[in-house]
């Protein structure tokens, strides 16, 4: 894979935005992903934190649509494209590469729990092998926690034997550091790019040979992570780091996914912002005015445009 | 609900025969959905033994489509419509409702975890109201160890206080015999119709008042199952229920689906019947063989229509 202009740095799985009737709101998603570009964070659209699979094949295919055709980046585009069904991930992941977009990030199917690794590479070589295309390129979704069906070890083994050109990195959220440093070890130096699931571990997944983070709290903090990512070797990385974790950590004493809503629905004084489809809610408000409350204290604001583009 | 025509009895997740390029054999779904009605088995396709998440949504429409077109009789079937995205959910859903279907078994939003009640009342809530047609009959899906998400007590109470007329019941699959009694005895006095989720459990449930049960076995025992629904308050039953249980025993020994279609697949001569999608795999030779062994040991032949129809 030597020579590909492939993605690396700081990704975010993309807030998707709703009205009242929880439809999508195209005019703020494209909003949203244009700040995100502009502050260098690479668009992993339909993500965990984009509440993706709360959207259907047919409402992903048109944002893929819409995002393109108003201009945004495919080169720094890694939608999510794994689904319960194989028919699905073959004509999300088939539509993504059609659209030019640099990967695809694949969730493992995740209906059926304590599956076969055997099963696990079927699922994978059959949307490869169906859509037969030199110009995909495979993230690996790890996020055993939600889905319940990891990807291990012998089944990345397996792939990249099988697939070379094709498996081209992993996101871990596993949460675990140690399960991270031991992807890059092994994997990083073929070429895999092992991305950490969250920035708290930018900086060691940095210093360890690794290729960035995809990171939910890119969607609010999008511009301090990306300089974290620029200027790592610099001595002021490890005071970055900590500034990056204190912001993480207020975010993370909510759920994550309303919390950072909320925090977009008041910077940009659109309270639709808050809106989530079933099944995830909305914060209380109590929740809110704590998040507020938090955010007030250490004079944070989600993606100011002005200051960070300045700096 | 009085005087509904509800759905009572015997139902089995139809199984989703393919073929080796992974697309769905029509014929052969036909034909076996064919036998189980012959055989008084009521028709939940596209539930969790029917690989139904393994399927699209156009995949599942048009199935449904096809068997309305054969004749196969709505008033018998209870579709899988619940997915993780309640756009797919309400898509399904309506087009069962059209389709004149007795009702759809819907599970809950499956991909996010620890999700709030008030989340998955607002899930059923958002199908309920979008589709709006007084048809609608839906059933709740508990099957807790496989989606991780479960349907408590409160949000069933919940769901048929605003819903009364639409809210029919739930298909237990907890395997938990005393949280499918304390189903029964809670909500099934109001006409909220409870199915155990397999047979093992089904002479208990129709001796305190439950509607039947909903089983992936009855895709290879259906007769038996069925007589003893019809038969339950004869001398017989218990030992009826014994030797469902000695079925369903062997085919527990290994993972329940491959283990049915190889059984069918022997039965039919039809190789390509044990084919399943991934993520699921079929059984190894020797699981087959030990298969094989234990039902010849009882004598046990999948859905003999000779036999069962004549008795």
């Amino acid at each position: 894979m030597a020579g590909m202009n492939k993605l690396r740095g700081v990704l975010s799985p993309v807030l998707t935005p709703f009205n009242a009737d929880y439809s999508v709101s195209a005019s703020r998603f494209i909003g949203h992903c244009r700040t995100l570009i502009k502050l260098n964070v690479g668009l992993a659209v339909f993500g965990t934190n984009s509440e993706a699979n709360s959207l259907s094949v047919k409402e992903k295919r048109q944002l893929l649509d819409l995002l393109v055709e108003e201009g945004l980046p495919a080169g720094k585009m890694m939608p999510g494209t794994g689904c319960c069904a194989v028919s699905d991930s073959i004509e999300l992941t088939r539509h993504a590469v059609s659209a030019g977009c640099a990967g695809v990030l694949m969730l493992p199917p995740f209906y059926y729990k304590g599956v076969s690794d055997e099963g696990l590479f079927r699922n994978y070589a059959t949307v490869i092998d169906t859509i037969a295309d030199a110009r995909l390129r495979i993230y690996l979704y790890h996020i055993p926690h939600v889905t319940q069906v990891g990807i291990g070890f012998d089944l990345i083994e397996r792939l990249l034997k099988a697939y070379p050109d094709t498996v081209a990195g992993i996101k871990d959220s596993s949460g675990d550091w140690n399960h991270t440093l031991a992807l890059i070890n092994r994997f990083q130096p073929d070429g895999f790019d092992v991305f950490a699931g969250s920035e708290p571990f930018l900086l060691q997944t940095l210093r360890h040979g690794g290729a960035g983070c995809i990171t939910a709290t890119g969607n609010v903090n999008a511009a301090a992570i990306a300089r974290l990512n620029a200027t790592w070797n610099d001595d002021t990385a490890d005071s970055q780091q900590q500034e990056l974790d204190t912001v993480r950590n207020i975010f993370q004493k909510f759920p994550m996914i309303p919390a950072m809503k909320s925090a977009i629905a008041r910077q940009t004084g659109t309270p639709e912002w808050s809106i989530l489809r079933p099944p995830l809610v909305e914060l209380t408000e109590d929740q809110a005015r704590q998040l507020q409350h938090d955010l007030s204290a250490i004079d944070f604001h989600p993606n100011e445009l002005s200051d960070t583009l300045a700096s």
